[in-house]
């Protein structure tokens, strides 16, 4: 005889676990009635329930006043957009003047497919006869005819989203709610306006640029020679909001979670990169961008983050740091979180958790690319949000670096951040997240190693003031760079920059100790202009003999082609020099090199890396020391004919003549305007040697104030060529 | 006309990115001869680089004398495993008498498949003319005739794993290196017997208990009634160590952070569970185990960890705590870091991240399902392993929860911890990783929460006490338990119990400020004894009355049948009583509970939750209490014919005689016993009612000791049906 003791269950692992909500997108069901008690097998008729004799007629969601109050009428969006812990006002028109002391009446908030009053997805409130308020505050303003005016709170750490909203009428019997309209649906976002939530920022002028500039620039290029590009943050853009709320649920961040700015921030930074995660955008250096777009043509987030949502999702390719960093903006400045893209110049790139990059030369003293597995990156950009860390003693509140560029896995996922800044200048990197990876980007040493012919390295040379040269950001209200190096670090060299280092390595940093190195007594210059791609290039090596006696010096220098990512592609030079320098005395050395010895070796967006090996013979002493040169792109010129005015047609111009001897090949030309036109893509099979081409876009200005015009061409064979152009509009 | 400006590449995304080295079991390809120079076109022939003089006849890596000096010698496996920082010794066989002042011969470790000196995955050591050490330290003990005994010591932070060894000797020519030998392989595990090691432990009962005990006890039943069962860790089993580095290589853990136990630890924690990443087991709490083992049906690791290496790492089907805690005890212990199983009594789960676990009742007082998402675990078992953490401050150092059970994703995957304990009771929670999960387990408050019949919820009742009620873990040396609970949390209701939970709060950990409730003024409690599945049961509620005045009580008892994990299954039972009590008197209610009632609602492994909710009419307060009741299962008997001796043979029978009316059918039975036999298993199709069945296994013990033998019967009516005898090995 055999017992049910247990009832058949569908193969659910999880049965007995919880679920979790993680989608803003699905919705719930919520039934126009819901009875209190069952009275009969089919529930009370309708004209019973509506015999309590209130109904409500509609649901005016007073859409742009209350948007011009909470700072978000820039938003292209018919649905109403609040900000936390401010209170925006309903209209609910009811069929008969509304009784405080007799009616009770709910207003409800839902938001994702399983909405709960102790999880905050599941918002009520209370007015007339019961007064029931939960983390939303509500109260009564007005009464007018059939009119009620109601005042909502939404909590200072509440949910953001897209929530639903309803209006229930509750009677003897059971509650009768409004069906789902779209139209009374309400966006919450953060707000840094106010003194209680996370991402608060005490002037005008910083939420001016953080959170409400649509447009910036990155900056890019090499230490000794900044260049720039302008970004289309976009964040206004019609579709934008919605495309970052759905970026978060196929990321299935929980709706739980979506009220913590540093959740959001940390994984904001993994969604974006489709490394492990469905995320937004597939990273690629490899130069063959087939079957997408270069990470150089883009202009700007929105067309990006729109692909995404028309494709179903689907990763956009492809994108390198800027890009990863200048949506990222996109994705905190439209959530209100502020936020800002910073650039480190000489950015170590170290995969091994310690302090150090390495470089190894062979027995000629050539760079080894083989045993060469660490790179500096030329530059890198990530991005700082401001947060305030509710985890974290109150000190390391304030700007966070994060970073969504797939360089290293983050405790399993490509991801980086937030870590406090505070946090890395002190060497405090116990906090989460990732302090270490940071603070080795900006602090590394560079090590030569010398192999002798058995292949036994030895170091020969530390050069510690090599990485994290400059961080840079746009500056606020300017496009020009403000250098932020010291919030980064204290000056190299000081006391507080020894006993940041003391407590960094306390926390877990590994610096290796090196033997003490012979003193050579001779320094080192390479100097060199950036020149623009073709053209022949001087560089000039001086020696400095420091020393009271002459020194006997051999140099080996190796000119590579490199990757702004730092990794060399191709040595095509190897030269051999030698010179004495009298005490005291500095001499130069010349090098030539000619176009033709690196022009038929170049990568996309590659510079010129050269690195220069010494041996003093006096002092059997070594030394290193290498240079970046940056090879210029041909100019693009963008022209405007007219002065901009409210409403009146202008024309834009874009010139670009070929001024190399071959033929360039599936060009694309982006012109790119927030607040003044979609991107505009245009192609070209070829443009041939000398030749020219013109692009003519007419734009008819829609709003007042600055704006930015940017303009970007890009082919196979050239990348990066930007230009952008600022104006005023005016009134007519 | 067209220039090839770049050279057509393949489509690699991450060319000019690095690639990690992330697994054990790929090897170099490293060749016998590297030249130097390349002297012809062919290289040099054998004859001339053999000219040197010198070859290596063999590698004697001296295994059983290493394994006794490196408490390694309970491995079974005939490959040297070595712990970090201590030296052990090998023999190099020359042709010829070693000459220290001419003779240039370096010895090589090597693992992983792009072994780098600089990651410390190739390691060199030189002895004779050149002296050379790197991160390992070497030197020669003593020349015998032809042998070389060199003695080496690999640093006390190196990469833990299955080194290759090669010994080359260098000539002008050129590197003539040995072949590759799987013989003369190398482990190399933490040490926790050395001061400079991560893992250190200054106790040697403690290393007794922690690392080399292979079997153990794991806590569970329910606070009131704490039941235990063995478990064989078996760390030492022929191919646990193996099937424990291919558990990281198949987690892809970059081989670089293999020599942080933080890091092992981490990252093992995600691995064993196969949630997100292929890892090790699959949680399953179905009730359903068809296709696979059921959770409580294994009897210790080792089978476990063979089935997934035999089946291509494929996850092995299916695990709850116990399990996933009781072979990630295995995994650590196995890799030398010590570590011990705990059990939390009445543990959240808190999908909310703030330390509420609510509870919610409905307008008549029952349970309300639908609404009660959060549970409350009986029982939940963890790890803890003793690692020194270099990335915090010191005084975080010692026992670290960490978790495999898959309950929460941290940090994008589902793992939890390594966390300091010391961190938990204090309310530090800032540090990495989990803590404020860990806290919440062992803190969180029991809300009640009571809805009106509009579902407007308020919450009626707290208890701060419920949560975290006991941790234990085995008493080292002991098969009773240690309670701990004071390692994790101050004394309830203390001063620094206060100052904990404000510097949790500080920390970010959200509590609610509930609304002052009116004080009842009188207490409950609810009494049973633990009974057998298939007894009625007898429940007291004890009411006392703390006040002057009389009071009168209402109360409603709900019965639900409950997993371990605290889920309701079905309610049962739903009774209404009440009670007048006088001025300072207790009256005792009774509740009768008859089999009838529960058994047709049995899940596998449940208990009986009794809620009691009541309301005192004087003061218009509420007040609840809960209580889980277990059902023991029927015994399972072990006995021993003769006294076990060494060498000679001892029988063993297990007895079951089912006392149900109900047929069990696919019954499984499974004997283990660590270092006795492998892991038997018997499967009967049916056990008829009042039969009986005896499973015979004769055994020969061979080695002395204590031992401990274990079974288990397990079947879809019947779980958690175990036994265990020990006994210890004498000299025959």
């Amino acid at each position: 005889m055999s017992c049910p003791l247990y009832p058949t269950q569908p193969c659910e692992l999880q049965r007995g676990r919880i679920s979790i909500d993680s989608s803003n997108s699905h919705e719930s069901k919520s039934p126009e009635f819901e009875a209190f008690y069952v009275l009969r097998p089919r529930g009370p008729s309708g004209e019973e329930t509506k015999a309590a004799g209130l109904s409500v007629l509609s649901i005016d969601m007073c859409v742009s006043e209350n948007k011009k109050a909470h700072n978000t009428d820039k938003y292209k969006c018919s649905t109403l957009i609040v900000r936390r812990n401010k209170e925006f006002t309903i209209i609910i028109k009811l069929d008969r003047a509304f009784n405080a002391e007799q009616d009770d009446v709910q207003i409800e908030f839902m938001i994702g497919s399983l909405p709960n009053e102790n999880k905050g997805t599941y918002i009520t409130l209370s007015i007339g006869k019961r007064k029931h308020n939960g983390h939303w505050k509500g109260r009564v303003v007005e009464i007018q005819g059939h009119d009620v005016t109601v005042g909502i709170t939404p909590d200072a750490s509440c949910i953001i989203g897209r929530f639903r909203t309803f209006v229930a009428v509750m009677t003897d019997l059971g509650k009768w709610r409004t069906q789902r309209n779209v139209d009374t649906d309400l966006y919450v976002l953060f707000n840094p306006w106010d003194p209680a939530d996370q991402v608060y920022m005490d002037k005008e002028e910083d939420r001016q640029e953080y959170v409400m500039n649509d447009v910036g620039t990155i900056y890019n290029g090499e230490f000794n020679n900044i260049t720039s590009r302008s970004w289309n943050f976009g964040q206004f853009e019609e579709g934008v909001l919605d495309a970052c709320l759905m970026v978060m649920d196929a990321g299935k961040v929980p709706l739980l979670f979506r009220g913590n700015a540093t959740e959001v921030v940390r994984q904001g930074s993994a969604l974006l990169n489709a490394q492990d995660d469905d995320g937004l955008m597939v990273g690629n250096w490899s130069g063959d961008y087939s079957g997408g777009t270069a990470p150089t043509a883009w202009t700007g987030s929105p067309e990006i983050l729109l692909k995404y949502v028309k494709e179903g999702c689907d990763p956009v390719c492809f994108a390198q740091c800027w890009v990863f960093a200048g949506v990222l903006n996109t994705l905190m400045r439209c959530l209100g979180i502020p936020s800002r893209v910073i650039t480190n110049f000489f950015s170590a790139h170290d995969n091994t958790g310690n302090l150090k990059t390495d470089i190894v030369l062979d027995d000629d003293g050539k760079v080894d690319r083989s045993r060469t597995k660490d790179s500096v990156w030329n530059y890198h950009c990530w991005n700082e949000v401001y947060v305030k860390r509710l985890d974290l003693p109150e000190k390391y509140s304030g700007w966070q670096v994060v970073d969504s560029t797939p360089q290293e896995t983050s405790d399993g996922l490509y991801r980086c951040g937030p870590t406090s800044v505070n946090a890395i200048k002190e060497g405090e990197l116990s906090y989460p997240f990732d302090a270490k990876f940071v603070f080795a980007e900006v602090n590394s040493d560079v090590i030569y190693h010398k192999s002798d012919k058995s292949g036994k390295m030895e170091i020969i040379y530390v050069d510690s003031a090599y990485i994290g040269k400059i961080l840079v950001t746009k500056k606020k209200g300017s496009s020009t760079y403000e250098d932020i190096t010291s919030t980064y670090k204290y000056q190299e060299g000081s006391l507080k920059e020894r006993e940041a280092m003391q407590t960094a390595v306390r926390r877990g940093v590994s610096t290796k100790d090196y033997l003490p190195l012979t003193e050579a007594g001779v320094d080192f210059e390479l100097q060199a202009d950036t020149i623009k791609m073709g053209d022949n290039l001087k560089l000039t090596l001086n020696i400095k003999n420091q020393t009271s006696h002459t020194c006997t010096l051999s140099a080996t220098i190796t000119g590579c082609v490199v990757y702004y990512t730092g990794i060399t592609s191709t040595t095509f030079k190897h030269e051999n020099k030698s010179a004495i320098v009298e005490a005291s005395k500095t001499e130069s050395l010349t090098i030539d090199v000619k176009a033709l010895e690196y022009m038929p070796y170049l990568v996309e967006q590659s510079n010129l890396l050269f690195v220069v090996y010494g041996h003093v013979e006096e002092r059997d002493a070594s030394l290193s020391s290498m240079r970046v040169v940056t090879l210029s792109p041909p100019e693009l010129a963008i022209k405007m004919t007219g002065s901009p005015r409210l409403g009146k047609e202008v024309m834009i111009s874009v010139d670009f003549q070929n001024p190399y001897n071959f033929n360039l090949q599936n060009v694309q030309l982006r012109i790119d305007g927030p607040g003044l036109i979609p991107t505009k893509l245009k192609h070209y099979s070829q443009i041939l040697p000398g030749a020219s081409v013109k692009y003519k876009v007419s734009l008819f200005p829609q709003s007042l104030g600055k704006k930015v015009l940017m303009a970007c061409l890009d082919c196979p064979l050239l990348r990066q060529v930007t230009n952008q152009l600022e104006f005023e509009v005016v009134q007519d």
